[in-house]
């Protein structure tokens, strides 16, 4: 349980800081996340990776020469604002492209996604990696949409060596997905973690029995079972990670991993019967590492992974890297790097807007207004509805959102931004501030929204109605929800839909937006989930059955709070 | 809580096992212990550690070039056998003399210090340095009588460094002494651990509450006072560490450690803090240490070491090292080590003895005979009694060793060995398997009492008598318990006094054993401990006041044996 703490608000950052400091001959602080403090040759691609913070030494334990250039971390088990993704991208960038690296998560699917997208649009070339080691979460035919655990340290341990061997970025994305696809992880959980400020842990195993397959934020595992000797779960863990093991391969890196509270002697206990079992199996473990490096807070458990290796993956995998919490091989002898004055935080400044789009902006700002007002008064009930599902904290997110987005609108109108200008960095500003999925949503909602509109003209009828599906497609594409996952998309699409067809029959906007408002209001509460979903701790996922989801409602909520104000 | 396990007898060999093959290219694991793999340059001083296991990376995770030769590693939480560490530093000697470094507990004190005795006999110059850096356990003036926690890892780091730069025995021993006198530790724990097949944790603490100076084994600290906020723990810890501060120290070596289950994003929080509060202080860190260093398996809590520096100390501090779990600086470029055949585990030859002297040996053997069977009888007793005050596992221990020592006094005797041969090799086998404080004890004392033998005449009454005193002394010498304890000692003391002046006053052995086996029974039953003892669980010390101390009654148990025999 988690007990060193001043305010669980800003209990990760204050980790993060204090981690720099201590290792500030490795890193730099930046908002959001950490970079290499020693000089970078120009023109090396970038690996970036990140995630949710408590999993230390994931992920900004990994950077320093022959790993990763830079880290970026959310909240505790929650993915990093898009935002903080480009912010720590932009200052991680030598002009060999980025490797974003990170475990396949729907937070951070969006999130990274996001970012990476805006980052294209300056002109850096970012490719996506995701990690999907966990054999638990999906069958051997659905790889690519396995969870990422501790095969993330293996993944982007070859991925850091080979960008630091100079390779082109095309490379280092081959050698990357290579390595992805032949890593295989898989885990058991005795207990479960307390998050800083929580009074009960995030999820329990029943007293003497183990979770197989649980994942590293309590998602669902396979199923529960005693607790066996030693020798037993040494077994189980070989022969479930063996069993995809490629025809010929033989060589493997293989890593032992403790998730927090299941401690070193109890992993060598382990290894020694583990190395046993490879063996036997005709399986040579080439430079096998045992301890914690991806942990879950305190939480009691261990995962087996084994990356199959060829000749280039065990090239790279030996290769000799210096991190905070792994080091390998020579002594990079490294210079402080020149501090790069990226100006993040400046106000942002704005193009030639006329009047028109002006006062359009300024109409945006009053509905910015009305939704802060709604959200406000809803916080605690839109609560109450997000913990039957998940951890009870929407409401306070999309209050939080709302109040940034205002913020900033109401500062781009006062420095002259026309209509598109001034919701775009609304949107930014909601899915920085806000955190999680609904987040960055709400950002990717009203950045992609304000692409029909101009610093022109005022935004017309239509082209609000084409700015809904600008943003339920980026929604749909970026976030990866379909209809039927028991998201946001699931009032959305019936919102868009009705109000191309009221628009469409030549209904004007106010009498569009408020059929479209009302079929929304319907799908939302039709939205009560049936089923637990990934990314959930189970037992909060079960007690979600029958309740509607609290992103759709708020999605409801605020189709009618506009459509009053139109 | 310990979960993977297969037997908790083999637990600590096991860990051992695994963790020397995960790094073969650092340690080779001989019994008891691992040395360095990698050659070491001829005419080194040796710097070799070592205490009980559950401390991982404590000590075998310190090996390796510019930090140690060697670790001892005892079964959980227990002293390493006396044997066990000779062999160990036997080796690990490189001819140029033996640092003895481990933290101050009375079983390792005694340990090592016997191994100490035994080594210096053969040739070996070995300086034993006692860490001494809790400031909970012993007022400032009492500096040398405190426990040793976290500070063992700075004190360690110096005396490696001093031993590879070449220093000779002198100033190694010097320099660690030196390191240890301005090394200061204070920890607070908020939960305690559980064992290899313990069913209940070590030591509780009430929930919502930390206890300050609570030691690494669960022994007792200050008090017990609520959780506060980490800003509120930094000052804490750094004002009582501080409070010893030498006039015009300005620059430390400092180490906040994570005692297991509290996790490195709580250290680095707490760091902030505790950084922030030196800094104040006017004291500046020299290459800070946050993370798990000392570990007491999964126990909650966490430990603040600082080491004033001086020039000399801090170049020892910030020299290259590399081992398991520390590295620091340029690369070593390391050879494997030839590995000597040390014959450790042949059986021992004995010279010379005559006729009368081996007659003796086999007296003894037949002594040795009744001892196991009474103590096979009394076993549940002993433990009965012993689990008031400790952890239940005198009477399991006592069977043990003095069945190792009737095996060994046998084979000695089928070997043709004289009296005081036979004795010693009976010393030696109790104290290598029985394990622990009593073991040691008692394979000191069967030793000692040999010294009073020959292997050229029988034994005469008279070096019975003799035997006892030089038995007693060593036990108080080297044991370091005084009368009042509430040790063996208490029973001892007054055993070796009435046989002595029987026989001063003429009476034949039987007669003056017989007197002083009652005397000594009656003494073992006025040990009912009064307060808690250094060493114990608190909880436990506490439930054994009003009880004997089981050593001083199995020693009498044996007296009265040995007396219906003669």
């Amino acid at each position: 349980m988690t007990k060193i703490v001043d305010d669980p608000e800003t209990f990760a950052a204050s980790a993060l800081a204090g981690f720099s400091r201590v290792y500030e001959r490795y890193v730099r602080l930046v908002k959001g996340g950490v970079v290499r403090s020693t000089a970078v040759p120009p023109g090396k691609v970038s690996v970036i990776v990140g995630g949710g913070s408590g999993h230390y030494p994931a992920f900004a334990g990994y950077v320093g020469p022959g790993m990763a250039d830079a880290a970026v971390a959310g909240e505790i088990f929650a993915s990093p604002s898009t935002a903080a993704v480009a912010r720590v991208c932009r200052n991680a960038d030598h002009g060999g492209g980025i490797i974003l690296g990170f475990g396949n998560y729907a937070g951070d699917v969006l999130n990274f996604g996001v970012a990476a997208e805006r980052l294209r649009a300056e002109g850096i070339d970012v490719r996506i990696v995701t990690v999907t080691d966990d054999v638990a979460s999906a069958p051997a035919d659905r790889h690519l949409q396995r969870r990422g655990i501790a095969g993330d340290f293996v993944v982007f341990k070859v991925a850091g060596a080979a960008a630091e061997a100079g390779l082109a970025i095309d490379e280092v994305e081959r050698v990357t997905r290579l390595a992805n696809s032949r890593t295989f992880s898989f885990g058991v959980a005795f207990g479960g973690c307390t998050l800083p400020g929580a009074k009960d842990p995030l999820f329990t195993v029943p007293k003497g029995m183990m979770a197989l397959g649980l994942g590293i934020h309590g998602e669902p595992g396979i199923r529960d079972t005693d607790i066996v000797p030693a020798r037993d779960l040494a077994k189980l863990l070989v022969e479930t990670v063996l069993a995809e093991r490629p025809a010929g391969a033989r060589r493997a890196a293989v890593l032992l991993n403790g998730l927090g509270a299941t401690k070193y002697e109890e992993l060598f206990v382990l290894w020694g019967a583990v190395e046993g079992y490879l063996q036997a199996a005709g399986v040579d473990p080439v430079a096998p590492e045992v301890g914690e490096y991806v942990t879950s807070l305190d939480m009691q458990g261990c995962s087996l992974t084994v990356m199959w290796l060829d000749e280039e993956l065990e090239r790279y995998w030996l290769a000799p890297c210096d991190t905070p919490v792994f080091r390998r091989g020579e002594t990079f002898h490294t210079q402080p790097a020149a501090v790069r004055d990226r100006a993040e935080d400046e106000a942002p400044t704005f193009g030639l807007a006329t009047p028109a789009s002006q006062e359009g902006a300024g109409c945006l700002a009053g509905i910015l207004d009305a939704m802060v007002s709604a959200l406000g008064e809803a916080e605690a009930e839109l609560g109450r509805i997000d913990a039957f599902a998940g951890d009870g904290d929407h409401g306070q997110g999309m209050r939080r959102g709302a109040t940034a987005a205002r913020e900033a609108i109401h500062q781009a109108v006062a420095g002259g931004a026309g209509a598109r200008s001034a919701l775009a960095v609304a949107g930014d500003a909601w899915a920085d501030r806000a955190g999680g999925t609904s987040g960055a949503i709400w950002g990717l909602l009203l950045r992609s929204w304000s692409g029909a509109f101009t610093d022109d003209a005022a935004p017309t009828g239509a082209d609000v109605v084409s700015g809904a599906r600008l943003a339920l497609d980026d929604v749909m594409r970026l976030g990866g929800a379909k209809p039927g996952d028991k998201t946001l998309v699931d009032a959305f699409v019936p919102f868009v839909a009705s109000l191309e067809a009221a628009s469409a029959e030549g209904a004007p906007l106010k009498e569009a937006w408020a059929k479209a408002s009302a079929t929304c209001e319907e799908a939302a509460q039709a939205t009560a989930p049936l089923s637990p979903r990934l990314g959930r701790a189970r037992p909060l996922a079960e007690r979600s059955i029958g309740h509607p989801d609290a992103g759709a409602v708020s999605l409801a909520l605020i189709a009618r709070t506009i459509s009053v104000r139109l």
